[in-house]
């Protein structure tokens, strides 16, 4: 099939559309992003579709739908990356539809609704260190704080944007759409295991992030007992093994100490401190908070246990998202049809989906990734799973057709 | 007693005499060494002792023996420090008897042996990352592949010592010495919680340090569940736990886990691969050893278990020094003389008699130290404690005078 190698070539072709020689990266704003839009806008074009840039740089191209006054299906995903990235983060979601909507017009197949096709302008968080930039400029939900955000060399995101910039509105009235579907690379390893080229998601989970700080005392290594010690080292990693254990004890439940720094930091040197990092996420808000008030007490147990102290920050809370039945169920339908199976997965990660929900209902579909590797440039998903996804999107789309 | 205040006088200005402003440093062959010297050699003059500096640097202060080809016993330690140092640790094993000799004299007490007072010229190892190089100087242990080593100017020890340094013989022969006896601040918690002004030890520990290097697989931390973790901070932490286990559970081990290095480090990835320090002590080397084989077969466990590697690197081994019977059992009686009950310690630092070991029998006594804080600048004896030490080391030597 032709298709997909259209797909392929067109995410290679975009893969090269950098800031940086030798590996991919492309920021909010940044002259990358700039080209970027300009060569996904020519592919829309080519495809039939009118585009557009809205306020904050996000790429619209739009199908109009046959019918006067018909409402709006959005399908799209991000257009940046993080630094030193993979080709498919983001940008599957916006090319697979455009090559869709292309087999759809060979095919002679009339949409009754329209379709818009967005390529987010910021979803990474590299820039500004804040994620979402386009989602939350497209749905009208980007905060005048933001505007004030400021990257490394010093620019605001309010400069980027220009002294003519004013917070956006939404960009569709919530009645005026039939909800959101993204294609995304899974960006972990569960449908590989599974041998399933794509999946439908339930949900993107919930997640919480700490900075958890132990103090002990700090002592001489050879002239301490174990008796007399107050080692912080020791009770943060009794903790990192009390998380493990909860998580694995509790269905879909992740937990992560990623990041630890120990002080003083030497051989000889019972340690005095340790910060790490936690991070916990869960489909269901309910189970997540309930895995943080055990983890509360467990921290605690171990802190008064060994003399130590233990000081939680909050540097993340974002709520689960669950998706739409409806779509889901719709997509779900599509990918049985396509791959004979279906999968329900929850999204550990993060997507624009997370802010479009609050505009419209959202739907994601999966598509297996190599080693579950993503961020990184090995990331790869083969020919034949994008040729799953295509199929899957164009029976999505036909059977919404039939149906409308 | 004014003893004991002259003492902290010494202490306090021998402490002033430092190569940084502000705090107190003293590295082999500094400015503030030779400084030093001078100062604590114009002390060993006005104790009446013959003064000499040998080819390494280390200061030596003779009193002769009353009886012609009497043997001589060596009391000492370093005059060297560690960066931002507090004023005891080394100075106080070199001031306490030279008072020590002046109150004999004051007291008319004649010594059959001879007494050398040896200030080393190096014991921290912090210019040269190798330490005892004053003990090595002085016992002929020195090796010319000490010579080559560079400090971070590039000026090598070889180039320190001059053209005309020749590796040196030992200061003694075998036979003409009573042994060495090291007067040191614990540098630990023990006396302090005994209620104790001063201790005896036994031996000094042997210690084995390595490098251990847990390698899995670095994930995304919310889309890889925990079945499919490989995560090497998670071993690493068990593995510190098993660690701390066996030295709880082990008479006299102690086991530290002091530095540890995440990799990538990022709140949201799982670690793929965590580097930490293991620090093993104890007085028995078979123990110690035992205790080495034990850990290995517990990473090697924990390692299979997870699905990880585990690569061990030995950074340092040093066997255990056994303090003599003889002179540790007299001071011993000297110190309940004094103090009413002695207290046998292990030392878990290294010290100068480490080196001296190899050429005569080596005794230590330990002095309280507060809160156990060493190789700070609030590193304190008390005054008090000053006296005990004092008035052990005058019991000391008159007994040994007289059973001469």
């Amino acid at each position: 099939m032709a298709d997909e190698k259209k797909l392929v070539r067109m995410l290679d072709a975009l893969g090269r559309v950098s800031d940086e020689t030798g590996k991919l990266t492309r920021t909010f704003h940044s002259p990358a992003m700039q080209r970027a839009n300009a060569l996904v806008g020519g592919w829309m074009r080519e495809a039939g579709l009118a585009v557009r840039e809205d306020a904050v740089g996000n790429l619209i191209g739009r199908h109009p739908g046959a019918k006067a006054g018909a409402k709006t299906l959005l399908l799209g995903s991000h257009l940046d990356t993080v630094r030193d990235a993979g080709r498919f983060d983001g940008p599957l979601g916006v090319l697979l539809p455009i090559v869709a909507l292309e087999i759809l017009k060979k095919r002679g197949v009339v949409l009754p609704f329209a379709v818009e096709v967005l390529g987010f302008a910021e979803e990474e968080g590299v820039r500004f260190a804040s994620a979402y930039l386009g989602s939350e400029g497209f749905t009208g939900r980007l905060k005048a704080k933001t505007l004030a955000l400021r990257d490394s060399d010093g620019v605001s995101v309010g400069e980027l944007l220009g002294k003519k910039f004013t917070l956006p509105k939404p960009a569709h009235r919530r009645g005026d759409l039939l909800g959101y579907v993204e294609v995304h690379i899974e960006q972990g390893p569960v449908l590989e295991a599974k041998g399933l080229a794509v999946g439908v998601v339930s949900a993107i989970a919930g997640q919480s992030r700490f900075r958890l700080t132990w103090t002990g005392k700090a002592g001489h290594a050879g002239t301490t007992p174990m008796a007399l010690r107050r080692d912080a080292l020791a009770g943060a990693a009794e903790f990192a093994l009390a998380a493990e254990k909860l998580a694995r004890g509790t269905a879909g439940l992740v937990a992560t100490v990623g990041a630890m720094t120990v002080s003083p930091g030497a051989a000889n040197v019972i340690p005095g401190q340790v910060v790490h990092t936690l991070d916990v996420r869960h489909a269901s808000d309910v189970v997540r908070r309930k895995a943080l008030l055990a983890l509360g007490r467990s921290a605690a147990a171990i802190a008064s246990k060994r003399g130590l102290t233990v000081r939680w920050q909050r540097t993340q809370d974002n709520g689960a998202v669950a998706c739409s039945p409806d779509l889901t169920a719709r997509l779900e339908r599509s990918v049985k049809a396509v791959q004979g199976r279906s999968l329900k997965l929850v999204s550990g990660a993060g997507h624009d989906g997370v802010v479009v929900s609050q505009l419209t209902p959202v739907a994601m579909l999966f598509v297996r990734c190599r080693d579950g590797l993503s961020h990184h440039p090995d990331e790869h998903a083969a020919p034949r799973d994008l040729a799953v996804a295509l199929r899957v999107m164009v029976d999505f789309l036909e059977r919404l057709a039939h149906s409308s």
